[in-house]
């Protein structure tokens, strides 16, 4: 049952925490010397013993064969359905470093880049560093074209967030970043179903660009900016208000809060390390009823192709479980966003082993935690945007459908 | 996400080749004295083996407790929720024959019967041949009323395909065949929602049965027509174009030549025993993306009830798998289109096992092909509308969904 409001009208009141802690990118793929994924390859006593005590099984975040980005996998994560509620790469980097959005806002995504010769030699100007990035950024916001305001900020690297402000733009125009070397930057161009407005706004975009490339020109390696990602603001009821809960976010990356703001989380203060994390978590216990920890290093070593070094991240992460546990959530949730197996250096479609543990659920026989021991899980393999109502429900937080 | 369009939009291009092996009818129920089904029963070292290397589940080809005709389990297994994209048995019997049908054609499936004394004696005529058939369809095609074109054309043994053509025809009509004897034949009825047009179409539909029982009054044991499954074609978004494919039918029989046409499939030529299917796919391996093989008589065998023969059936599959592996393609799929126990004598509602042979698959503990085994399988049990999008995932054909 997907339907928020439907879920919406069933929850109630209880004084229960639960914890999601979301090891992005935890799926993997068998080594083929050992035939173990990088998860059943960690050697993980905690998460194995709390496996052995909770109800495991496997999410699609999407569904069979879907590779999810990670913003529609968290929506999945927190109730939604991720088609229904698609949000745009450039609403995610707006949000993700601090960017308020209204109904007249139109956010893109950016890379710096180097051009030479009229074509693009590097899509990230070498990784310029967040302060270089910062520098350009002030630069850039000189920038005054008729008819429209435009606010650029960094992110890290040569990544950076940029939103136009005017009524009646359209997020219904093509990218600039044509995705690879050797070629010119593209044109902003109109999508033929965005008709007039998608056509006043990529000129305003290619207008803007053309300044950028002028104001850019003597700088290297970042002479020029790309864009992507086109979107504004969808209108996302928030599950703090949907389900009466105060929700807190332990994130790292600025995207994966951004999601949280989305959708009415509260992005508590926290270090780099999954030890800052769980301390955010311990600080802040006694004020929120659900919590969510995002986890980034999992995906980045599957990304990087790096087997061991995922295995190392697990390993982590395992390490620091007993302190969660030492807070006795009511409900506690392990499991990834979608699976990024070292294999495939990159996201897939596997589904996420997960674990769920309350005093509310069954049991079963899964005695470790690994892609293969949760097939025979209590909760089977289901669909990511099940979880919600699940972690509810062991929360004692929905009430009775029907009489 | 059987969303057609969705998924559609996430299809890229990629130089790989898909098998889907059907085995008609393949699933069954355990024998009462062995505890096993005709798979489990059968001797198929190499499906086994392949099981071993394969992510292994099971499918519905709609959903629990829903038994299917071929049509529908083949649209899901191509992709198409079956119940969104009904395809009519008049329809398929008429493309299954090679008859082209345009927006003013309305298709029927056709048995020869014979009457006697006014009642249906035998439905099929006595099985006549396929050569009496076409000397009967010759003679009907004399049969000329007035406001509509009408075209019968043999298939095997009794069946026939009828299409009538004439504007404003509609398929909101009943069937003449009262699928039992003893009864006379049916008048075709217009149903309640078809409004006028139905009433003409019935009234057409009569006249020519009419002039078919006068025709055929000399005839026997064939002296009569029986219609059924009125259907006009459906609109159909084509696979191929939908996910960029090229794709080959190899299938021996016309309905499943009919459905693979209806999605863009080429139909290859083969002749008619597995080995000749095989030998068709060696002929083509290099001209196409997918390919769908139909093994015919392992539900032949289950309708009869011949729970032997249907093992024999799939014995005689394995003997050829060796040679589709050694094409090795980039991913392969054995499974059935629905079950058809020998013990029931019908189609039935229990899910098809399945295998998936892939390098970008997971690994379970599945040593061998069966309904049993393959519930401990990595893909567990799920919708055959979802096979596609995970072929194509691991054909490396579908593109991540959102950033």
């Amino acid at each position: 049952m997907s339907d928020i409001h439907f879920l919406s009208d069933l929850a109630g009141k209880a004084s229960s925490r639960m914890v999601l802690l979301v090891m992005d990118g935890l799926g993997g793929l068998p080594h083929p010397e050992t035939g173990m994924t990088e998860l059943e390859t960690a050697r993980t006593p905690n998460l194995d013993a709390l496996a052995a005590e909770s109800a495991c099984g496997l999410i699609h975040a999407i569904g069979p064969g879907i590779t999810p980005g990670s913003g529609p996998a968290h929506m999945a994560l927190f109730g939604y359905h991720p088609v229904r509620f698609e949000v745009g790469r450039g609403v995610l980097s707006a949000l993700g470093v601090g960017m308020d959005l209204g109904p007249d806002d139109l956010a893109a995504r950016v890379n710096f880049c180097t051009v030479e010769d009229g074509v693009i030699t590097d899509r990230r100007a070498g990784r310029i560093s967040t302060e270089t990035n910062a520098r350009l950024c002030d630069k850039l916001a000189s920038i005054d074209i008729e008819g429209i305001k435009a606010e650029i900020r960094p992110e890290k690297e040569h990544r950076a967030a940029l939103v136009f402000n005017a009524p009646g733009l359209s997020d219904r125009v093509t990218d600039t970043d044509p995705q690879k070397t050797g070629l010119a930057p593209l044109r902003c161009e109109p999508l033929p179903d965005g008709g007039e407005a998608a056509e006043r706004t990529a000129a305003l975009v290619n207008a803007y660009l053309d300044r950028a490339a002028e104001v850019l020109a003597d700088e290297h390696p970042a002479n020029m900016i790309l864009t992507r990602g086109f979107a504004k603001l969808p209108h996302i009821p928030k599950m703090t208000e949907l389900y009466g809960l105060r929700a807190g976010a332990i994130a790292t990356y600025p995207m994966y809060q951004a999601v949280a703001k989305l959708v009415g989380m509260e992005v508590l203060e926290t270090g780099p390390s999954f030890k800052d994390q769980v301390d955010a978590l311990e600080r802040n216990w006694g004020d929120f009823d659900y919590f969510f920890i995002h986890y980034k290093y999992t995906d980045s070593r599957g990304e990087d192709g790096d087997f061991a070094a995922k295995v190392s991240c697990i390993e982590e992460v395992d390490a620091e479980l007993p302190r969660i546990l030492e807070l006795d959530p009511d409900v506690l949730v392990v499991t990834g966003d979608h699976s990024t197996p070292a294999m495939l250096k990159g996201h897939s479609w596997h589904p996420s082993p997960l674990l769920l543990r309350s005093r509310r659920e069954r049991r079963d026989g899964v005695r470790s935690f690994g892609e293969t021991s949760c097939l025979s899980g209590c909760l089977g393999i289901f669909s990511a945007v099940d979880l919600l109502p699940l972690m509810l429900a062991n929360a004692g937080r929905l009430e009775k459908f029907g009489a």
